[in-house]
């Protein structure tokens, strides 16, 4: 059984410090979000995922999810666990105020996300699902649609899903074959949809389903997908329950990890139809998911930094116990708790330098996205827009591929007993590995940040950002301190890098794109890298100025971690750069009949 | 359900134009070696492997085994492979020909245990453990018990294991505790071993223990474990079956993957003592189990091959199949087939370089082991041994630590899919995690290799090594193909980081080991990716000489994947050098207590 305990320090360090929460409370609407509301939900949000959440994750795994006739039990705990989420309001805290939301800014609600995630990965998702279904719901929904589910979906009385996938249809959308026939002010929606997360479950009594279809007369391909929205249950005028809609949960499937989520075939129609009602445009659906989509990435990503911090969590509680061999150098000595082998010490600060690093930047996404929406200034939220677009691939891509070897570290540090699946390390890893794969994976992230996010603005977006790391860059050469110059040349050799596969990738992009997409996901861990690097120099700048404070050992700690990740993760950015620039050919050159 | 079909033409390409099959035949005792002899085996273990071991792969992981009141069950089907297996001289086919094997090559072998491995990693644990306590009692047993045992365990009648490992003594076999109690010509048994692999089970009527424990007067520490052959049944002068030995499987272990072999909690001498022999001298058992040991690595490490070329397969049968998307440069075109997207292709380039320089590497340690034993110049002899000593750790921790990864890319390849357990990828993930823990962890091959295998013989196999690497560059460069002179050029950065490494370690590792140990696995991976970087360069440049052959195809994929080596792979060279060279001290520079 491990336990879990929020890093609040860390997560405070990188709101104030690195995503600049000032600055985000300082903004229109955001009056009562002071430090003291901010420190104080950190602490309760904290106590629930250790009390409540965290105890029931390992039963999660073990015990998973069983359907029978339809019918889904989610593990021991979750429901009642559940209810006590809601009744305590957490489902409903990054919720606009207009639906009965407590309208945090994103960025307050990302540590409170990460913490869920950490503690019970398989359980915060379906909050995920709700919300993102509430969002496009908000967006794009009909106003009594809005009345007559929103608020019962942002309590999480009622959850969401989003039901997207099918058999031919997953990366590529347009392949969507669900039907959806008009019949009045519904539509009788008809398919099967698979991966559908929390798709059917005991922990509420509906459950709101956001389904991509086509109208019989939809133009083919993505311009031909509508967005509707299909309840369990048929909800009456009055907000009671109606009748049973047309689906039923054909079955879960077993999968690797998060086993406490149910992952659901939803069959859509097989009697009458299923009733359901447009959201937004006809063939609009697409941009309407994306809405959500595009949250769920960050979220995602936000995930892998979560997960990496559980494993790591327990990793360092293992080295610290475990005592095996003594210390190198003296032979024959006492044994001593592995935390003083130096592989082990080695094993531990790169998940923690990783860790650090990948939060600062799914923070400092979140307020960028929090100044792009409530900035007074139109020409920065505009500026703030595009770097939330150019960030949320990165934050999904790099953090979640991080997780996979980050929970991968923790096990190993383990030894032996890291595979024994009591143990609990290999939960981690398990449930980690699908973090790369849903919302988007890797590739399609990859592809997504060298097209929309840096060749249509011809890299504007990156070049702002490689603007405020040589001004960071400037800073640390200034302060005539020995680490921070350490670190200072390990980041320009990143930027350099950065800016030379950027600038191969424009020349490339619109002339052979097959070879710039032969480079996306090593330019996707490249910029990761690099600002991740960025951030965690930053850090190491504002630690520096408190080495005599009161608080001088988080700080230590800081500058020693920064100057980990400039030595061991840093110089990784020469090898994605000329995996990008000298690589395409070798990528693209064999015979497919040749592999 | 996943098939395999083992790869005969890299493994004969790695045999003969790596490895130098021709001159491990001319070895004296190995006359019969013909290739006509070798294909005809190989072309029999493949046979085998997919029609017997592969189909029951997937059972094996799915059912596990049982145990009930110490009897363990395995997989439906488990039993009768075994039996077949063994029928057809597949157990005794590596061993010795003194007692029943058939003494080829370890080169040949190790081509066939690949096919094992690959088919069926949790079956081929059985005999892998079975050889190890042959290999010790052949070299360290009394004559009685060769006779005894040894006939019986080449055939595989009988299986062997390995015990070792007790809760406390993992890593650091110092802190062994069973003990052994002198009684006429045998010992009393006492203690509780953990993770022994196949330590019970139904496939054979008896199982030989290889047991480490301490005699009442022995010496603390690693000087005082002796070594004990305890059989589960004792072994009447005539061979048959006597008494129930002492010994019983307590429990088996629920791991993370190997479902399908059977890891025991061995309870020794609860009641009576369990019977044993004394294998070699007294307190001398870590030696002989070294024996065992080092051979054990080399083959984990094949697994690291083995395990990666199964999730190839499944992947890229995967990629060929599955339409999804219109080609990049054509929107709105018909989709295709994954493999011809550019990331897919990348993926699978990357698994396919990594694991043909993986079967490179470990077939060439193989070749020099073949020699080290065989060659009749004792110099040669002696030179070759040193560089299978070097190449052990490489192997056993390079192969496996890229398992992880690659079998991680295979789930990726699949999306979505590959997270279903039904799909199969999730299981050679799940198998290839024990790879870089069991026998030595990555962490504890590195520090064998930076202190035994590098600084105790002042850097002298590496710069035979890089003496040989010196020489293929001059090749490449003489050649005067473009193809080849970028392989050179990128492989010459890899020595030079190889170098730079080697003296940094030279010069550090009396005078500060700690620093030495926190660059121990960045050197050990460099280690491996270079050399690797040279056996691909090698197979370029014989590839190159057969590109108008009968078999051109075959040479071309090889120039194009030694040219992506040499692109995407090598370049981490440089990384592991600098976190080596710059970053031992922010390995060790955080207060404990600041984790």
């Amino acid at each position: 059984m491990t336990t879990y305990v929020a890093p609040t320090r860390d997560m405070l360090f990188a709101m104030n410090d690195l995503a600049g929460l000032a600055e985000i409370a300082a903004l229109p609407g955001n009056d009562e979000v002071t430090p003291d509301l901010v420190e104080a939900i950190l602490d309760e949000a904290a106590k629930f995922a250790s009390e409540v959440l965290a105890p029931i994750n390992a039963q999660g795994d073990r015990q998973g999810c069983q359907c029978k006739d339809g019918e889904v039990t989610t593990a021991d705990g979750f429901k009642a666990a559940y209810s006590k989420f809601i009744e305590s309001g957490w489902n409903a805290m990054p919720a606009s105020p207009d639906f009965g939301g407590q309208g945090l800014p994103s960025l307050v609600s990302t540590a409170v996300l990460e913490m869920w995630k950490a503690s019970n990965m398989a359980f915060s998702l379906c909050q995920m699902l709700t919300l993102g279904a509430v969002a496009a719901i908000a967006h794009h929904g009909r106003e009594q649609d809005k009345q007559l589910y929103l608020p019962k979906m942002v309590s999480g009385e009622w959850t969401g899903t989003m039901n997207l996938t099918e058999s031919q249809a997953g990366s590529d959308l347009s392949a969507v074959r669900s039907k959806a026939q008009p019949e009045g002010d519904h539509y009788r929606i008809s398919g099967t949809k698979i991966f559908i997360t929390w798709g059917e479950h005991d922990m509420a009594e509906n459950i709101i389903h956001m389904v991509l279809a086509r109208l019989p007369d939809a133009p083919e391909g993505t311009k031909g997908i509508s967005l509707f929205v299909v309840p369990k249950f048929l909800v009456n005028a009055d907000g009671s329950l109606g009748q049973r809609n047309d689906l039923i949960c054909a079955s879960i499937e077993h999968k690797m990890g998060i086993h406490g989520s149910p992952t659901a075939v939803m069959a859509f129609g097989e009697n009458e139809g299923a009733i359901g009602y447009l959201v937004g445009e006809a063939n609009r659906g697409l941009a309407c998911m994306f809405t959500m989509m595009n949250h769920a990435r960050l979220n995602v990503g936000l995930e892998g930094v979560a997960i990496s911090e559980r494993a790591y969590q327990q990793a360092l509680g293992y080295a610290r116990e475990r005592v095996q061999s003594s210390p190198i150098g003296s032979p024959g000595g006492a044994p001593v708790a592995i935390i003083r082998h130096p592989d082990v010490r080695r094993m531990l600060m790169n998940m923690k330098a990783r860790i650090e690093a990948m939060r600062a930047l799914a923070y400092f996404a979140a307020a960028q996205m929090d100044k792009a929406h409530s900035h007074p200034d139109p020409d920065e939220r505009r500026m703030r827009q595009t770097i939330t677009d150019l960030l949320t691939p990165v934050v999904k891509g790099w953090c979640t591929e991080n997780a996979i070897d980050i929970t991968s570290t923790g096990i190993q540090v383990h030894g032996g007993v890291g595979f024994i699946e009591e143990t609990g390390a290999c939960q981690h890893m398990r449930d980690a590995r699908i973090t790369t794969i849903y919302e988007g994976t890797t590739g399609i992230q990859a592809n997504d940040l060298i097209g929309r996010k840096v060749a249509r603005d011809k890299g504007a977006a990156v070049k702002l950002l490689l603007g405020e790391m040589n001004a960071t860059l400037a800073a640390l050469d200034a302060a005539g301190d020995k680490e921070l110059r350490v670190i200072g040349e390990s980041l320009q050799g990143g930027t350099l890098a950065l800016e030379q596969a950027t600038e191969w990738l424009l020349a490339n992009y619109d002339r052979n794109p097959a070879s710039a997409a032969a480079g996306a996901v090593p330019y996707l861990k490249l910029c990761g890298t690099v600002i991740g690097g960025w951030l965690m120099a930053r850090a190491a700048l504002v630690a520096t100025t408190r080495l005599s404070t009161a608080d001088a050992d988080f700080h230590r700690a800081k500058v020693v971690t920064a100057r980990f990740y400039a030595e061991h993760v840093l110089p990784e950015a020469q090898a994605y750069c000329q995996a990008i620039v000298n690589g395409a050919s070798s990528v693209l050159a064999l015979e497919e009949s040749l592999f």
